[in-house]
């Protein structure tokens, strides 16, 4: 394994680690769960996994390798905030929507030739890239899963409260 | 600027890019709502900081590059849980620890030699290293940076909830 391809494994680890840390809270959650706020007055589970969805969904075209699969949630669960009035997708479709995103996210992974993942993403401009040659693709994804663990510690809150300690 | 060094770059200005997030929500933070649940039944905003605090507080040993500043803080905020009934630290001292413990990491940081970052860290075996090369200690700053973004997203609901949108 040269470095390259130890950098690539770190990064593509991390997210693979962190999606199924996401996932295994998502099979334990029911739907009436995931439907409930995760805080009072704060989003939603449902809320949550959608902007995660269309957040996921925009990698294909900000990578170059395809475009949006589901491309009505941007204007719910993106531009709009949560508790907007707007109707939302149900559960089942979502929790749907998200493993397609997800799987179809990282068929194209394991086939991006290595030396594409330290080229440009489609959000810096070529003159900054040269200044800043950090953020490349690969760097997309390290940001992304940060994201992803974000909401994930607003989302597990939506699993029933540990009986308090005396 | 070669990849080794892109990559390096990469880890700790996602690492940078975080703890500012970080910082910045503290900064706003009143020592109250620090010690208010982050919601009903959940942990404090203390116990968190007090958490993350420790954890990066352990990197010292794990990257080789130190010990523990404030080894105190283990069992209260990594060993037992919030609401334990151990005695914590006041807020203004924890927030005081915490700059500390990330001032110095950041010092060790910028003086660790490239291909160290590239090294096995503390925690996996020379066996294990040898199978999974990606297991090395810059690895661990991107596993840190996911742990931190984690909680910060719980520590934003100490914040005033935003008026409820009709």
């Amino acid at each position: 394994m040269n470095n390259q391809d130890v950098f690539i494994k770190m990064v593509l680890s991390t997210w693979q680690m962190q999606l199924n840390r996401f996932n295994q809270l998502l099979d334990k959650l029911t739907d009436e769960q995931l439907m409930m706020d995760t805080a009072p007055g704060r989003n939603s589970g449902l809320y949550l996994l959608g902007h995660l969805t269309a957040v996921s969904d925009s990698l294909f075209s900000q990578l170059g390798i395809g475009s949006k699969l589901y491309p009505e949630l941007e204007n719910i669960f993106i531009t709009n905030p949560d508790k907007s009035g707007l109707e939302m997708p149900g559960v089942g479709e979502l929790r749907q929507y998200w493993k397609n995103v997800n799987d179809t996210l990282w068929r194209h992974f394991e086939q991006m030739p290595p030396d594409e993942w330290f080229a440009r993403h489609a959000l810096v401009s070529e003159d900054d890239f040269a200044k800043e040659p950090h953020r490349n693709k690969l760097n997309m994804i390290i940001n992304r899963t940060g994201h992803i663990g974000y909401h994930l510690g607003q989302m597990v809150y939506l699993q029933t409260a540990p009986a308090k300690t005396a």
